[in-house]
């Protein structure tokens, strides 16, 4: 029976480590596909066509969306970011995993068109510990970290519409919890109608005999 | 913060082997309880009131359904079977996992009081396995197993009722699989809600700083 894969959506506070969660997921198991972003803006240097995002001009993004062929699209700094729905499809039917690193707002649409998919919400353990981790990178002034926090608050707002609360305390059991919450999606009833559908009809014929 | 225990329904067809996993369970984790169920059949020699089932006079039960004290009952032959709230409610808040293991209408009308109870639904990997593991005990009569096996195909027929699919092939296999099932409930947003609220407020009251 041909095994389709199963779409994840990672959310989380920036700060929560959610990009080395993601990034760690795809090092270890070869189950995983990361969703590739479409955008207009500029390649930059190193980046590839198909990697880091597919790069389209605005007239070429502006199609997409009139064809339905994104799953959400924002506009930022007056470019487009989206997800292209083709690639993902691809992988899933593949049987690979899907992982959407996407914010909140982004998540909760793709959520509407595929009731099936898997929103995880990576959170540390307390504010606290998140504004620790801001600081900590010492990239940041007070005044990003001032805005990432009030961003986290907004965020905080829609967290409930998440399937699953993933605290990022140790790396290492937060990568193995995620990954075990999505292996676990395959023994969903819905995801195993093939062999549902199998077994009432031996039952059924076996009736008959 | 306390943690409450979830809910498992666990049910399957006749020789699926769910009593087998349902012992294992017990036996090599200790956040799990095992629901007790009333009858009002007579005691077996050997069998205790509060261990095996709550022994009730047709009177004690009749009153119990009068005040929607059970999650569920039926009766088989002219004898009451059914679920009382009460033990399930204690075990539940004392932060174990409670298991019931029970038939598929009744597991249904559960969940309907219950939208949060796991529903978990064990099947051999084919019918046709069915068929030998019933055979095998050689303790049943062709009539009885071909019975059974009707009977499965009744209740292949509400399956697709059910949260989770789990194939009993191997029992270790199986065991680890219901534990991990079970144990990732608790990840559920629905379950972290004081983790929320906490988070929540942390966030506001920084914002305010």
């Amino acid at each position: 029976m041909s095994r389709k894969g199963c779409l994840v959506i990672i959310s989380g506070f920036s700060g929560a480590g959610k990009g080395t969660v993601v990034k760690a997921l795809m090092e270890r198991f070869d189950c995983y596909a990361l969703s590739i972003s479409a955008t207009t803006r500029q390649p930059r240097p190193g980046e590839e066509n198909g990697r880091e995002y597919f790069f389209k001009t605005k007239e070429e993004f502006e199609e997409l969306i009139r064809q339905d062929a994104l799953y959400e699209y924002a506009q930022y700094v007056s470019n487009y970011y989206g997800t292209p729905k083709a690639y993902v499809e691809e992988q899933l039917e593949a049987g690979k995993d899907v992982i959407l690193e996407i914010e909140v707002q982004g998540a909760l649409k793709v959520k509407e068109k595929n009731p099936d998919a898997l929103l995880l919400f990576v959170t540390p353990p307390s504010a606290q510990e998140l504004k620790k981790r801001l600081e900590g990178r010492g990239t940041e002034t007070p005044e990003v970290i001032e805005e990432r926090m009030a961003r986290a608050a907004q965020e905080a707002l829609l967290m409930n519409k998440y399937d699953y609360l993933v605290v990022n305390d140790q790396l290492d059991d937060c990568v193995e919890t995620v990954h075990q919450l999505i292996q676990r999606e395959h023994l969903r009833m819905t995801a195993n109608q093939e062999m549902v559908a199998k077994i009432k009809k031996e039952l059924s014929e076996m009736k008959g005999e």
